[in-house]
């Protein structure tokens, strides 16, 4: 599957608004054609609205036609602010975007700035490849041939570049000759899991099973659940886990069931600096609710509350699967010892 | 709202599967439209499905052409399994076929069996109206002035006559004086908070929002709900309460946060003779989850698990209102003390 790639200085993507009706391409051309894609959710998933985000600053960087360094700085910051901000939640994109802003700062020349933040972004890809790679081989560890695995909204190659997050273990696994069966949660409002997780492990030929987010109590109380695995937005310092809405009943279900929990993240997800209760939890329109395809299921004039994000607090949380290894509770230190402090 | 209404040996309902988009209504004039109207779940609600199912077994006997006792009695006892087979999980279909079929036992000619099948779907009907008002009056009691109340499904008038389940003591707490709002969950795969309660709340001025199922855990973290409430399709004699699938994990939700769960249910929903792990839980069609309207969002060929109820141990049960009164832990002894007996 390639559903990213960078050609002839442009980004081309999957349509993931549009999965699993149409597999449809767009071309990336600028900063705002990337900015467009990560707002409507054309491209979505933590990883990869960073790399998607990292472009699309490399896109504004060649685009701009000044000599004057201040001018193109100017640019840049303004560019870089306008894209960190295109969604709140995920910490990916703000930190992939500071990492080709810094490229650029780095270099004396319009020219090396331009060919920097190109080659940054292309890193920022490859390294976030490499990382899930390495996420699943750390992480299929924790699973056992026969498990049965429930998943939250998508994590997988489509959020990410290759391997996913959340279904890097499972594929590794998979890979290894372990058996094992998937369960995808439907994830309201986006639907995710249903149209996304469920499209790429069908096409890997791994076993998936799609439920209704109501279900996942009564499956855990049946004992058809053995692990979750889970991707994340944004990981604090002290091991708050903030994912798609969802994660934290899915996290406190599992405790009640002495089911382990388990959050699959790059460590560009870690952000090391703001404190749990200061992550802006994203609320999206009420449209995503009330209407599904062309059927209005709320009635006009109800209201509809829509935070598309939770925060699962980190005793509810087993392990967290990185590129670096895993990481265990006490959070505050391992996650300190483990992931290095940042831009 | 007048949804269901008897005239001239015809029943009148409301096809909720149209709902919100259109008000549609249908008239059932024989057992086979009660039983399909039952299966397609245009109606749906235990209390409700429990009153199709009485005058699906009237309409039977009044159609009865013969003279011989004996073949009259074997249609009905076939009709009257065949009912209640419509649908497994709820109670109330099998409790209130079978008060019917005993109305028609104890009469000695097919005249007086016709009329009194009649008589008693009558009673069933407006006994099950009576009972929502009681359910009503008591449960307003348990809230207060300014709560937001959680509520699952469709427990209301829809699901019901007049006042509902669930949603009748929000309904007279209003009507005396108490500001309440109340948060409905979608309730996938039938959105039958999103399209009904939504719905019938706002058509009666009572402030309602809509959310996301993956939404509640979020919510209860925030504060945002005070009290749950939730109807029933069958509570067993030690208080196990069988509920649209989604109600077990809200109430494991409920007691991580401390916030009282409250079941609504008339003692025709009360089965004293299964025992909790012998009650079958219905699973519908994979369809139901994988499309919406016309659009498909699970792609074909992947698997989908589709159980629409779950019981909910009585531990997680802060108290059940019933028409007789709020019955409180230990659930044996007080259910037993309070549900009389019967058939």
């Amino acid at each position: 599957m390639n559903h990213i790639q960078w050609t002839k200085n442009r980004l081309k993507i999957i349509d993931q608004s549009k999965l699993p009706g149409q597999v449809k391409y767009l071309y990336l051309d600028d900063l705002e054609d990337c900015y467009r894609s990560i707002i409507s959710m054309q491209v979505r998933g933590a990883p990869l609205i960073g790399v998607v985000g990292a472009f699309g600053l490399a896109l504004l960087a060649i685009s701009i036609k000044t000599d004057s360094i201040k001018e193109f700085l100017e640019k840049i910051e303004k560019g870089a602010a306008y894209l960190s901000d295109a969604r709140p939640t995920a910490y990916n994109l703000r930190y992939c975007v500071g990492l080709v802003l810094k490229a650029i700062k780095a270099q004396k020349s319009i020219i090396t700035m331009k060919e920097q933040a190109i080659n940054e972004a292309l890193t920022i890809m490859m390294t976030e490849e490499e990382n899930s790679k390495k996420i699943g081989e750390f992480g299929e560890s924790l699973l056992e041939d026969g498990d049965t695995v429930l998943t939250h909204c998508n994590a997988g190659a489509l959020a990410t570049i290759k391997y996913g997050t959340a279904l890097a273990p499972i594929r590794i696994a998979v890979e290894r000759g372990k058996c094992l069966y998937v369960i995808a949660t439907e994830t309201r409002p986006g639907q995710q899991g249903a149209r996304l997780t469920a499209w790429e492990l069908f096409a890997d030929g791994i076993p998936v099973t799609v439920i209704a987010d109501t279900a996942v109590g009564y499956l855990m109380s049946k004992e058809m659940i053995r692990k979750v695995i889970v991707g994340a937005d944004r990981i604090t310092s002290d091991g708050y886990v903030f994912n798609k809405i969802g994660t934290y009943q899915i996290a406190v279900l599992a405790a009640e069931h002495r089911i382990p929990f388990y959050v699959a993240a790059p460590s560009s997800t870690f952000d090391l600096k703001t404190a749990h209760n200061e992550v802006v939890i994203e609320e999206r329109e009420a449209k995503e609710i009330a209407i599904v395809g062309r059927k209005r299921i709320v009635p006009k004039g109800v209201r509809v509350f829509n935070p598309v994000f939770d925060g699962t607090p980190p005793t509810f949380v087993e392990a967290i699967i990185t590129e670096k290894g895993i990481i265990l509770p006490p959070y505050v230190e391992s996650i300190r010892k483990t992931i290095p402090d940042r831009i």
